[in-house]
């Protein structure tokens, strides 16, 4: 092949997504009408965005006005009204000035990421991590620290733990409640007391909250954002890629307070100057016009959740860590093989395509993912039957 | 104001794109009709992209397959599409595995740097800089070192004083041609010097070509592309931002070798995941149908250019240094006041607002960036008048 230009090293060392390293297990191949592939391998809607919200945005395309760049963090009404949404479901007052909008949830942690830490620092990162989390962290010569989950906690990480890995270099915990990989939705009290612990050692807590949406409704998360201190320690994060369904359009957003902002803000222009307009449209439409369009999705999501789940409650063999609306996370049988022999076997044999445990840190080879949110209801027993049949 | 958590030193020194700050300067006053604000500040188009692309991309919307994520890189097709454009233009094999689709040049940018330069590395970038350049570098850890250009070159730079900037730590020179911020149009004799300077001493060359559309038609701007060996030292970045007006898309593109292409495809995965949907669809729009509506533009705005250009020519006070599609650069008559002081005056008293030299870089305070492409023909005597009659 090519001779590259000397290559940064840290980028170098860094695995790719195993998103792409899945698909490629089963690229080029074709499957039988009657056994088809069953991709569980994304977190992606399996439904496009509201037909309202895409003739909405048909109608701004004939407006000149519509095409040019936007401030660098968002338009102010895209950024008042999410602060308003935000002001809602936490129920404490969150300012227009304190929320900055992103092209995606990924870009929003990697510009949280570095407002707080640089080459050297560490940063402490539950396992089994978020794959892109562990990669931006790398590249930018931030040693990512791991904390693991006790077992029988239903993948849901301690405090005390965590404390135990805080030393001098430390700048930050990140936690993702709803969790991807593992579905786990962690109790107030957990958050909380992740708080407090990064409070105590005046370092930030990164807490990505994309799937929060996908909570049984009226659930109010942590309550974070009622301390009056909050801006010293919490970076939010979220995504309106899975709620609104536009996972294309690249929008999500930051909250924090105004100092590190300021921060966030010139990373931003150096890596986007502006999210892009159209999906700042799409976000605000849907805040205004499509909760409720959600809330009937995320119901949808729920029930297909519990036919998963329940399903593999009654199995021998596999045996569920966790479920949320989007993942499960799940024990493989087979004892001393790592994950991704099973995921790679069951992609062949069984045309299931899952994510192993291995693709999300050192230690998870027992487990395996599944992403469930792209699939119809229809296909769920299929997929239990297979789980089942394989191996066997 | 709040505290914030403790802040990444990097970006903490490094002040915000001044963009922003000159935007602040007229931020809330308002304008007499018979004196309106005339924003010379930022390269935008004047026009909305074409009404052919924004109806095409209407009709995308009501397709139900147009709102997911892409490959990481780009849809197959525009990258093979943009691959074959570059081909034609460079007149020399570009293959779709050698280009990749990003949110825009800036992120084009940030992603080449990343995959050549880490924290402690040194590029050279020469002054004056395009700010984004010199804030990513600085926030990435890595240091810029500066390169002047010769009195009377025209603003363009020499490969051999470069040469002597070199270092054990050197990974890279950037030169962007047609220039920002100078409008300076780089001759072929002076790229390929600097890509011979690259070659032997084993760096990169990072050559930003977001302006080539606006080069008089049928010109090759450099043969580079035509050399077997450019894959180790060259790479390309471009924006579909100017040529098809879509600025508030986000979509340019880096061309590389494929060695160095895996690497920025894993920087660009945490960053943006994919280019946004529908900007790439625009993108791919504007090379099948509106190559002859974007030269329609450039030769308007060539008329433009030679408008300004020739009565700046003329002027006893101002001196041109350089002038190109979007930009001019000239150097203002008052020795010994800095840059910044004329430009807020400018703002001030004659309504007209520029970046001033500063902001590209020290030893800038005798010059002044006019970015011209976003306002009409009609306009460009009233510049003229503003600037002759300031200050007198």
């Amino acid at each position: 092949m090519n001779t590259a230009p000397i290559v940064n090293p840290w980028l170098a060392a860094v695995a790719p997504s195993p998103i792409g390293e899945t698909k490629r297990w089963v690229l080029g191949r074709t499957f039988p009408p009657e056994r088809p592939l069953i991709d569980l391998s994304q977190a992606v809607p399996g439904y496009p965005p509201a037909l309202e919200l895409r003739r909405h945005l048909g109608e701004l395309l004939l407006d000149p006005t519509m095409h040019g760049y936007t401030p660098i963090l968002g338009t102010p009404v895209l950024r008042e009204t999410y602060a308003n949404h935000l002001t809602d479901f936490y129920g404490a007052p969150i300012t227009p000035a304190e929320v900055g909008i992103t092209s995606g949830c990924n870009q929003a942690f990697c510009l949280a990421l570095m407002s707080i830490a640089k080459a050297g620092d560490q940063v402490i990162l539950p396992r089994p991590h978020y794959f892109n989390h562990d990669m931006w962290m790398r590249m930018q010569g931030v040693e990512p620290v791991s904390l693991d989950f006790r077992p029988g906690s239903g993948a849901v990480p301690n405090a005390e733990d965590a404390e135990k890995l805080i030393g001098p270099r430390t700048r930050a915990i990140i936690l993702i409640s709803p969790n991807n990989p593992t579905g786990a939705v962690y109790p107030p009290e957990t958050i909380h007391a992740f708080y407090e612990l990064a409070k105590k050692h005046g370092i930030a807590l990164l807490l990505d909250e994309t799937y929060k949406d996908f909570l049984p409704e009226g659930t109010r998360p942590h309550d974070l954002f009622s301390r009056s201190d909050w801006r010293d320690t919490l970076v939010h994060l979220y995504s309106f890629s899975k709620v609104f369904a536009l996972t294309g359009y690249r929008v999500g957003a930051v909250t924090a307070g105004t100092g590190l902002m300021a921060e966030i803000e010139k990373a931003m222009d150096c890596v986007s100057i502006c999210p892009p307009r159209l999906a700042q449209e799409g976000a605000l439409y849907g805040l205004r016009h499509l909760l409720p369009w959600a809330r009937n999705n995320t119901a949808g999501l729920k029930a297909r959740a519990d036919m998963l789940g329940q399903g593999l409650e009654r199995s021998n063999r596999w045996r569920l860590v966790s479920i949320g609306a989007y993942f499960a996370y799940v024990e493989h049988p087979f004892v001393g093989t790592p994950s991704t022999e099973i995921s790679k076997r069951m992609a062949d044999e069984e045309n299931l395509l899952t994510i192993p445990g291995d693709m999300f840190g050192a230690g998870q080879e027992r487990f395996i993912r599944l992403a469930f949110a792209n699939v119809t209801d229809d296909k769920i027993p299929t997929v239990l039957e297979r789980l089942e049949r394989f191996g066997v």
